[in-house]
């Protein structure tokens, strides 16, 4: 086993950021390096004070908002990087870390298939990073493993496979008000739908990327897909601790998609995101559904929580980016994901 | 993409050999290059006429009882070698395949995670494997999948575990004389005792792989593990196509385990097995219980059926093992199974 613990930096500290840091505390083997957020409510503090965390004997970090002096060549094995949801606004900051030799690992929802919508950047990443001897890899908890990874995992027991369904029912209740925002709650559907068409509105980013990971995983030639987005339209006053959606309004977003292959719908996607949806009678929960043999119907239930489930993905997989060959790699490349409930640097090669 | 098919030796052409035989012949990219098995009834038979599947262009393949006929070095990318449960036995098996020069998938459940039960041979297959330039990896459904890999997966989107339940609720009632004898279908509960005292009835194989693989995984140090065995009992009289259980006897088994962690069960494993188990009103499924933060409560409904599950895995495992750097590998070294629908050749890197 490696004698120095295994250095973090992390870059963005908003709620994924934070999470991390917190969940890292609580590790051993493992020590943050470094903080870096332009958030002035953050700027200057100790993280271990914003966190309420008992810093014990571990040396306080300051969060800085200059990356430059956070981020120095090899003072980390690895970078968590929680700042953007899109490959091309992430792209620049992902070039840089890689180009001080440092690891890294993305929450850009896109990142986790850049193959997908951004080919280039993601070739160009893929050539940075071997230059550098690095590696790089994009996850989270959806898109990352609930309707691509675990996907793909279900299909390994399959002999063959003729149609797949990926529904992710979830909450939107334990979220705070930048969500509220972005997934439209509380607006009226003629805001939504004009959200919609000036592309302000969102909604889940990673249908292209978990319908392109799925299809290349089981050797699928997805010629296209599509995705929709309708507003959930409440017929009750729902309240969630950070939003509020009156009767008539829009309690959340459903979004849709479909891979085809060979001019068939072989890919479906369902993911409905609202507050409070047993005001209505909906039941949150992950279903996979893939036909062929033998057929497969796995649920979760309730769903597994967002915020807390991207948090565990992005730090689990530390080891695993660290022991990966340098290039960009996907959830695809590496070996599954797991728990770190011992000393982290027994995982690491 | 390689422009040479991928090449398979098949060794033991039972339930399982024959199964993936017939997986491959409706796969592209790949080919069955020789396939070995002693059975009086099978050899000097064309293979495509034993599966009753229409060989179309490809060339016939003759079953031969002697493997150093069959296997020369080189002669094939890899060996799917069905004739064991045990490593022990099918130890000098894997080591003859090793030797030349030839990656293994091993059926045996045993040697899903070798390094349980008997860490010595882990090593020396290890040695043997590196030595030669190839990889080795034991696999299945249960072991393999369901009671392993599949829990560990699922922790990865937690940031805490304080308790794992597997458990797989199945069927006997689709598999054949063989699996009947091996789990007592039929027999009186003093029979059913006796068997356990003297070892003849062996019930499932695998609680200690999988106790060791998910603690491995996550980092808990597993300090014992134990197993119980007990008859499941019938109140009514349950036939199926190969067995019957009149009231008051053997309908199948239900194996139970534990793994210890600081003198605490920390891992639970319940597998009851049994024919026709609707009749008594159980309900068949796959199902993992993680304690921690999230908590996951998955289900699979109908469980996945062990046989074709466990051919599946075995073929969808090809080229993740030829690709593997040399060595012993297990399902925590590899990337993720999954199925093969497209050429094969694609997927070899």
């Amino acid at each position: 086993m490696r004698n120095e613990n295994v250095k973090v930096v992390i870059w963005g500290f908003g709620a994924m950021g934070s999470g991390m840091a917190k969940m890292l505390a609580s590790k051993t083997g493992v020590e943050i390096v470094g903080v870096c957020d332009r958030h002035e409510a953050r700027v200057g503090k100790d993280i271990y004070e914003i966190l309420g965390v008992d810093r014990g004997d571990r040396p306080s970090v300051i969060v800085n908002p200059n990356i430059e002096e956070v981020l120095t060549e090899k003072c980390a094995d690895i970078c968590l990087c929680a700042t953007d949801s899109f490959t091309a606004k992430a792209f620049p900051r992902l070039k840089f870390v890689l180009e001080k030799k440092i690891n890294v690992i993305s929450t850009a929802e896109e990142m986790s298939y850049p193959q997908s919508q951004n080919p280039e950047l993601a070739a160009e990443l893929d050539k940075i990073a071997k230059e550098n001897g690095v590696s790089i890899l994009g996850t989270g908890i959806n898109p990352g493993l609930i309707m691509d990874l675990l996907v793909v995992i279900l299909t390994g027991c399959m002999t063959d496979v003729t149609h797949i369904e990926a529904k992710r029912v979830n909450s939107l209740s334990p979220f705070g008000p930048a969500v509220m925002e972005e997934q439209g709650v509380g607006i009226t559907v003629d805001e939504f739908n004009a959200g919609v068409a000036d592309g302000s509105l969102a909604g889940h980013v990673g249908f292209a990327e978990s319908i392109r990971m799925i299809g290349d995983a089981i050797g699928w030639d997805v010629e296209k897909y599509e995705t929709q987005m309708k507003p959930i339209v409440t017929n009750v006053d729902r309240k969630s601790p950070y939003g509020f959606a009156a009767a008539g309004n829009v309690a959340g977003v459903n979004m849709t998609g479909q891979g085809f292959v060979n001019g068939e719908v072989k890919i479906d996607m369902i993911h409905p995101q609202q507050i409070e949806p047993e005001m209505e009678g909906t039941f949150t929960g992950d279903y996979v559904t893939i036909k062929g043999t033998p057929e497969v119907n796995m649920s979760i239930r309730p769903e597994v929580e967002g915020g807390l489930g991207t948090i565990a993905m992005c730090v689990n997989m530390i080891p695993q980016v660290i022991n990966a060959d340098p290039g960009l790699k996907t959830m695809l490349d590496l070996p599954v994901p797991r728990a770190i409930m011992g000393d982290m640097r027994k995982m690491i090669k």
